[in-house]
């Protein structure tokens, strides 16, 4: 069984590739929920649901998030109430929310929904909320003003300064049922190339994540998200250096290196894999921009082989025809 | 001032026709919330609704409630969920729950929120929920099974027998700000012709408001709900019946001749006014079906002058024209 840490699009992508190698029964989503937030009184899980979305192939191929052929109509009439529509919920998206919220509010765990909602568009793998219990990522601004994620990431769009951030929340609350054990036990825990910040961060600071992980880390295999000193998409170059990191792979490499035991960089980031081992974490250079499916599957064969162990039931066998 | 007691449908139109001949800040309609419910975590209040999108002019002409040109992708979406879509809420109705439930889950009343969606849609009637405190209509069908009212009146299509209603919450219920200092103030108390059981039962079953309504029972004017023994619309000729009543003109007197001076009968029943007079009502014989704006507005009008006085600033002028 292999574990992988989750934020959204970039770990969406990941999980995709890595379905295509291994049977993805083998696989466990463990998925940032310090994102989440109540909006409109709806129960809003943006990483689930981009993972969600993405795995069931009816994601916007457009920006990665979202229903294909989404319209808004709610948004557009909740306008004349002067309602928060900066964060666009679509019509068919909307269903999700409302489902996500009647059963928590019936006394549902959020496991037990995304498991319901999992097998209602029959996903292969196995995803979990990294905890049932809220933590929300908070971000102290240079002004000194702190706002929640959404509100930093999508009507700010993240183009402010950022002096720190907490997950408020984490101290008590516990991991959802199966995180530890599922960490624990599997082969490999691989981390997607989400935000190490923002989107990995919230999972270690759920009691008991970060200890299963440096108690194992010669098996955790991370993706950088940074490429060339810039990350793909979203803010974790820019959060990584406001934080007093760097923004490229060996400063990723610094900001994991203790439960981190090998880090798969870009090949455009060739010449700073000797950084990387200087970090402590060994280093493997890949091509790692999953441009397609297909890139990601090779990304994933990449990162499964790289603990040198036979990884999935089925590791080897899809792997075969492109070897 | 006229204060009105409304339910859903019948209750939209007869205010229509009200502020057609008064000025429409001179009305207050207290508005029965017996079949608020929660649906998918939302706060669902339909004869609100539907008062609001008829007085806006939005209403679905079809059906008499729900939106004009209204989209359900929402709904066709959650059905993957087998959630309850059986309660079809459009799209664009979505967002007056989703406005509603997200300012009440920040601690603001119904009453405030009826305002702020009032003065959205330009409103010129107010419209006070009878309660700020939940009230739930319940139904005790034959079959000794209980149910809400949404699952009477529209998954079952109340086409089921009814043993006995009672209304949940109600006896610990606050009437909303307003309610008792209007229907003390009103020159006249109008009784929209809604259904006397499910509709008006609840407004009766707030605290205080029926030992108001019984100290000035001369001057509240209902209009009956029932034409030649049966209801134009839902299940009041049925439940009139089963509630041990008669569906019938006389049968609606006698169910409200405590608290009801005068009751207008439509033409059909001209020769039940004695019946109605017999159980101690002024019976007023009238047109009573709102097929248009235009007769609404002559039902108005004979409603607010059955008591003999002048009501409302400007009654007289609109109706000049055409009297």
């Amino acid at each position: 069984m292999i574990a992988v840490l989750c934020g959204g699009v970039g770990a969406a992508r990941m999980l995709v590739g890595m379905q295509a190698v291994v049977d993805p029964g083998d696989i466990v989503a463990i998925v940032n929920t310090g994102d989440d937030t109540e909006l409109h009184g709806l129960y809003v899980s943006p990483d689930l649901d981009t993972i969600t979305y993405t795995l069931a192939g009816v994601v916007n191929p457009q920006t990665g998030w979202g229903l294909r052929g989404e319209t808004f109509r709610a948004m557009q009439a909740l306008e004349r109430f002067g309602a928060i529509t900066w964060f666009r919920l679509g019509d068919a998206d909307l269903a999700t929310h409302l489902y996500r919220t009647g059963r928590m509010r019936g006394g549902a765990t959020l496991s037990e929904v995304t498991a319901a909602i999992s097998r209602a568009w029959g996903l292969g793998v196995r995803l979990l909320p990294m905890s049932d219990d809220p933590v929300r990522t908070r971000l102290r601004l240079e002004n000194t003003q702190e706002v929640a994620f959404q509100e930093y990431f999508v009507k700010l769009r993240h183009s402010v300064v950022v002096d720190s951030v907490r997950f408020e929340g984490a101290e008590t609350a516990r991991p959802a049922p199966g995180v530890l054990d599922s960490l624990g036990s599997a082969e490999i825990v691989v981390v997607a190339p989400s935000n190490p910040v923002v989107s990995i961060g919230p999972i270690l600071a759920v009691p008991g994540v970060a200890s299963v992980l440096r108690a194992r880390r010669d098996s955790v295999v991370a993706v950088s998200p940074i490429v060339a000193g810039a990350a793909l998409k979203g803010p974790a170059d820019r959060l990584l250096v406001e934080l007093g990191g760097q923004a490229s792979s060996p400063g990723v490499a610094r900001f994991v290196k203790d439960w981190v035991g090998t880090l798969v960089i870009d090949q455009a980031d060739a010449d700073r894999a000797g950084e990387v081992e200087a970090a402590g974490v060994n280093c493997i250079v890949a091509p790692t921009v999953m441009r397609t499916p297909e890139m990601a599957a090779g990304l994933a064969r990449i990162v499964l082989g790289a603990t040198g162990k036979v990884v999935g039931r089925s590791a080897s066998a899809p792997a075969a025809p492109g070897a």
